[in-house]
């Protein structure tokens, strides 16, 4: 299958990624951890729900925790549609196309559109949400990471290209691909509507499960500060993996679980991309590589461990064999000795 | 005059502040600020012309620099637009509203069609330029500020909401605006395209003249780097106006100004804004306050001096009398006597 | 004169600059300044005494500030020697040379001897404190600057040579000094005894008189976090000069002033100065100039307030006219207008 | 065995870690290495021979790399006493106490006292080494972690504390110490004469043999661009270990290999101890936990590789079985399959 084509007349204007929801089994625990080592701001909480949103967010919240004591699951990724306007487009293109697709009702967010992507990942749209002071110049009020605002989202497939045509199809633009020259596989699709390059991941594994959620913070130092006070919070084997630097001339990373295993990613913010002519760049991937630029390969748990969907049946697929942090300190060693 | 409306179905689509072009009359001295001092890659020069792009920009050049013997001068401000078919609607658009706008050659850039704004400013449009690989991961290259790509331009009009008004009919949206209460009267607007608060800054004062390009760096230290080169390279008297941090929840800043007094800013990438919710931010200015959130008022210099428009004349305004370094310090020592 | 030159056995061992005392006339407005901005800790306080230390201290305090109703004053600064048994060759040693010195009582401090320089300085010297825990890896508890600790102080004094050389005899070495060539007079001298260039700082103005305590920060992101800090909590006006870098291949600074006038600077750590080869560097100083390798001269404030020693006269001195920005400003303008 | 005491009236006056003499297979690839990654200076060099310096240091070489056509090895660690009779008054200790020790001929050093300590470390003491321009200011020429100065070595040796006897009898202090309280055993011990923790560090392994040499970095960020450029040089794979947090209040470090498997270590500056009163810290070592504030534990080549000195023959002994990373996320896979 060739690499799908943008439909840039999309039946209706999503922006962005803007928010999630996750179930906690904790909300203390949730809190201490988005709080003080991401830095998320508490814009509202009851005995079952917390809302946050990063420093610089006017939305009053992008990530959303409510208590379970079940398994925890992500509820729904969510987008952002340009305005009111859109949310209608977007059910009368649902309705014609035969998506599935329903008005809720969802505390401090405008008419909300919830409907399920092909393989299964249930998004909802929305045009507005309450609305917060932006705080990110309060420096004196800030913590940990001092999180600015959520980024994108990683969603774990195992037919990348079907997923990735769906939403190229409302307007999505491919920014880079994950590419495996011997199998001419293309493993992974880095897809943005905004003007950088990600606001969903598509990335080759049994799913559809949530892999992580990315917040973009405003230098290195944050990152630093994040790993500094999660130590200091007993949050340390929080910290899964990094912090390193992507290869493919993608940016740092660090990613954390938070206390019931949902990941998050801290980033700096990602290049420019705005012009027609920015074509989709391939990005090899050789199984037996680390692709990071510097930094141990993912860990196991990274590759292999994520967030189910809330009621979604997991579809089977073979990942192959990624490079992992493991098999390259062992395959390390045996060089090492075979000297 | 109230506020003037953005037209969000423009006849064409602008995405971006995207290039500037200045004459110089010392390229090597030029080449040597830009490249070591600010840190951008030379794509191309030869014996009268250099063309300049920051390390992580696709497009051939953002800022040219052409050698003359006359009082240096900005010969345009230039634009993206995000197609062909773009450049072919501005056309017509500008047909049928009288402003005379023509295709004009320029080297390395695609079809490029030169219009003037209301005030007299000289603007060009383009879809495309010719690309080179990018070079933001190139560490090991960089030098100076390591300037990422170009953000915004500020221009001084004498008539900013006529001006704001021609540019947000062609769909520019206000991010903030400068109110000074005790006249009533709107003395600045931030206007943008892509998903960050500044395209094209508007600011009252005479005009049209060219008052500074700004470059976003990866952070402060970067900034910082710049500082130290230019005090190395004995160009410590080309620091204008900082480091510091604006006040109405803008970022920091750096103005240098180059060998022929073309002033650059250098900042942070801004804060993101897309929702159809962002109402535009009123910020007042209050004409005896330093408007800083920290670091001394602007120079007498930043204030007065500008770059003219090549051949454009300049329309007088009364400026006010803005708080500036000198002014504060001033009335500083006047209170500590005082006690 | 000639430079004095070190007495390297001296008669006892001073270590180094450790701590300051105050007088305050708000002590609250003091505690917000220097737990906010600068980030210090608060190790005690009663009614009318605050006892604050750098994160990374272990000795009590470094900085003392008492109440009072009256001028604000220092009064004292203080040393660090090896041990108890340098207290009583110190006091030998001044009995011996018809130095006044007496122990006196120091809450949290032990045995303290008193003693006054030959310009009338005040100095304390200890060899022990009440200790408390280190909290430079406490990141989540920092605040502003996160001051590590106490490096140097400044002191403005009519006739350097002769203060340098009574330090000097006591085993300082001079790192660097300030050298007025067409009036061929040492007009600075930066003496130290730890293995860095600064412990006290002499400079020729009227005095003794208090010019600043400087505290070491980790990054220079920590300077702009204070100025953050100080922008959003009112203290804006209180960022008296920088950040920027000085000359002589000296670091970074940033000056401030507390609500009472008191000056610190925030700088790095400095260089690494131990061999014995290692010989004062002459630092040229042109009156004309800016002697910053980047960031305006010092204001007119910097360059003429500080605080008074309680109850010790002021002999004047002939401060010659050192760059100011206020002048360095004023004639920037007059050349730009004389183009 | 219980912890030695510091003689605080040595013999003669060491006053810090300064040098080291490595030999090299491929000098044009430890040359690229040291100058782009590390950031270190060549002072001078010849067909077979490097001589390195920090960006901060007055001494002509802390770093001296000999081509070789054996395995690499550390020819010797070298300190710095104060000034020339201390290398007689050396001399004249070492007779005494019937430790060989001869004055060699090393090029652009002064006097140069070679012996050897109790486990066979070869050391040699200068009081004086041709001087070079301090180049920390010329951030223009900087390159990759710009390295400032070295500060400290990490020596293996088999019996910790008999090492630690004999340096401390020369009136080494203790800053901290490794203890496994299990076996009531002191494993490590960090060794100090200047005013910060570190100059030489002994870890209970087979020794004696060279662990590695750490340099003093500006700040975080200096750690973060040399991973950058080794990504980009093609020394990925010469990022052994971190960024990281050590734990025990102790700083950020990277641990890089160069291209003949000797190890550097990157560090912010420590903090300072002066002060009689600063008693040796226990740090408890847990073997099966991550003694790290935040990081992966060390993987298994920087616990069982080392540098052999040249010619000395390596004492065996029982390591335990330290927690590495290899462990560690081994244990962590098994706990997450249990659940």
């Amino acid at each position: 299958m060739p690499l799908p084509q943008t439909n840039y007349h999309p039946p209706f204007n999503i922006t962005r990624a803007s928010h999630l929801v996750f179930t906690a089994q904790d909300l203390a625990a949730s809190k201490a951890f988005y709080t003080e080592v991401i830095g998320l701001i508490v814009s509202d909480e009851d005995a079952n729900t917390l809302w946050l949103r990063g420093v610089e967010e006017r939305g009053h919240h992008s990530l959303t925790l409510k208590r379970t004591t079940d398994t925890p699951s992500c509820e729904c990724i969510g987008m952002h549609v340009f305005d009111e306007e859109d949310l209608d487009k977007a059910k009368s293109h649902f309705d014609r196309t035969g998506i599935a697709a329903k008005f809720v009702e969802v505390p401090f967010q405008g008419r909300t559109l919830r409907f399920t992507d092909p393989m299964g990942t249930p998004v909802e749209l929305i045009a507005t949400m309450q609305t917060q002071p932006r705080a990110h110049v309060a420096i004196n009020t800030h913590k940990g990471a001092r999180a600015l605002r959520m980024d994108h989202y990683q969603v774990l497939v195992p037919d990348v290209l079907t997923t990735a045509k769906f939403y190229m199809d409302l307007g999505f633009r491919i920014s880079d691909y994950l590419y495996v020259e011997a199998a001419q596989r293309v493993v992974g699709t880095f897809l943005h509507r905004k003007d950088n390059p990600w606001d969903i991941v598509l990335l080759m594994r049994s799913g559809p499960r949530f892999h992580h959620g990315g917040y973009v913070v405003e230098a290195f130092e944050d990152i630093v500060r994040a790993c500094d006070v999660a130590g200091n919070l007993g949050f340390a084997d929080r910290v899964e993996h990094g912090p390193g630097r992507h290869g493919h001339q993608h940016s740092y990373y660090l990613y954390l679980r938070d206390p019931d295993g949902h990941r998050t990613e801290l980033l700096l913010p990602g290049i420019q991309i705005i012009d027609s002519d920015d074509e989709p760049m391939m990005c090899p991937v050789k199984p037996d590589a680390n692709s990071n630029l510097w930094g141990l390969p993912a860990p196991k748990s990274w590759v292999e461990e994520a967030t189910n969907f809330a009621g979604v049946p997991v579809k089977q697929t073979m990942d192959g064999t990624p490079m992992t942090a493991e098999r390259y300190l062992a395959e390390k060693t045996k060089e090492a000795v075979a000297k």
